[in-house]
């Protein structure tokens, strides 16, 4: 049993890498459609679930706070197309080097999003920085 | 010119009607997929943009204020999609209409997001309700 | 009846007019507070509620969506001050006259927070552009 | 120097000992106020800034995605009242013992405001649950 279980780690891994560079390209292709008139801060996301994959962009609004994360976009077409859980999220930002000090994680928001679809495993894949789980970037998340 | 133009309204009209009941069944069909452990409340929405269709449900999250609603999410996927203006956008409720008074039109956050991306003359198709421009719902739309 | 029903109106139709210019003024003082590194865009509010006095203004996060309108700020003190109906509200920017092409009133968000705690003919006193009532912002608001 | 920078440290440590369950009770007495038709759940918070205290309670909208939490509505009193910097908060929650497996920590959304006012050493004091620096909660924050 235990070898079943080490060998279904095994090929979810591989299933995870397999998917890592494609969601990765996926999450940069999202973020050429970015709306982001008032940052000029183009970011792209892009889900596993499903073994299905959902992308999405930063949204901007003239009133600031109904913008939207390019990540939270993704999962929540995700949800809307039926999944429950994601597996996997990656995060690419276009042309930001030279504008920040750091490639930038998920916002808070889009982290506590993210808690509410996946465990604290959640592979969070941001370009130019690597994997984190999910709960390396919010710890003991609120819960109802 | 003149006739050409109304020609091309006329065109455009008839497209939106036989439009019309697509948007709405694909509202309905949208609403299955909400997540919505607090409100019980199921709502789906789907978008007209570039002729191609976009939907959405609303999602909930434990932080309350961490939810979007069903017509968010399907402008959102537009966008995402590259689109830049929304043509149309029909919302419905599912199994609500023994809970409140009169069918729920959207939200004042969702008639911003809508705004940023349509004139005045959007049409919002409500099922149960009717059919009625944006700018009867959100007149004089902050703007920057 | 009649008359002792008008005269309540009168009187509290003195009490708004009385309160009318110190609430613009106290909106006005309000924008100086505003965080805004990313719009510059400083907005202040003042609500009136139960003869109190609440202000507010923008207050601006890295992560847009994060973003509050000071609108917002001034409702949400005069409710966690126990207040449940706001009876005015005014709204001022500073120093905005020349970017933007009108005097820019309040987004669907905050008009959606106004009618959780006002009826329709809740005045909103909007500096440089003049009252309008609630109703005339957002007819037909979403409730549950 | 050294002994100086010691002594400011303990100075500031008595003050905070002081405050915290001054913030503590201030979170209390504003949970009282919370308006939460949907989740009945009342929760307060009080934040310590500029020597000041500034309180505020969860805020619920019939569109759950306006909701604000208790934890943003104290912090953005303190920056309206031209705080720019938070020195500790304290959250409490009434009768919730029952409901919930453990006493919630702020939400992704609060720690994520919370980051702009603060560095990782801000306290934050959960009523029975104990106190946690701002890092332990949202290690890694986003910033532009």
């Amino acid at each position: 049993v235990v070898e079943d279980e080490i060998e279904g780690k095994i090929a979810d891994q591989t299933v995870l890498t397999e998917y890592r560079e494609r969601l990765l390209e996926a999450a940069r292709e999202a973020a050429t459609a970015a709306y982001c008139p008032h940052s000029k801060f183009r970011v792209g996301a892009a889900v596993l679930a499903g073994r299905r994959l959902f992308i999405g962009c930063n949204i901007e609004n003239d009133s600031y706070g109904l913008t939207i994360c390019a990540e939270r976009v993704a999962i929540f077409s995700a949800i809307s197309s039926g999944c429950r859980r994601i597996e996997a999220i990656a995060v690419a930002c276009l042309g930001v080097a030279d504008r920040v000090a750091s490639m930038p994680l998920p916002c808070g928001a889009c982290r506590q999003v993210m808690a509410q679809f996946a465990n604290g495993d959640l592979p969070v894949i941001v370009d130019g920085f690597g994997e984190i789980p999910l709960a390396a970037l919010l710890p003991k998340p609120f819960r109802l």
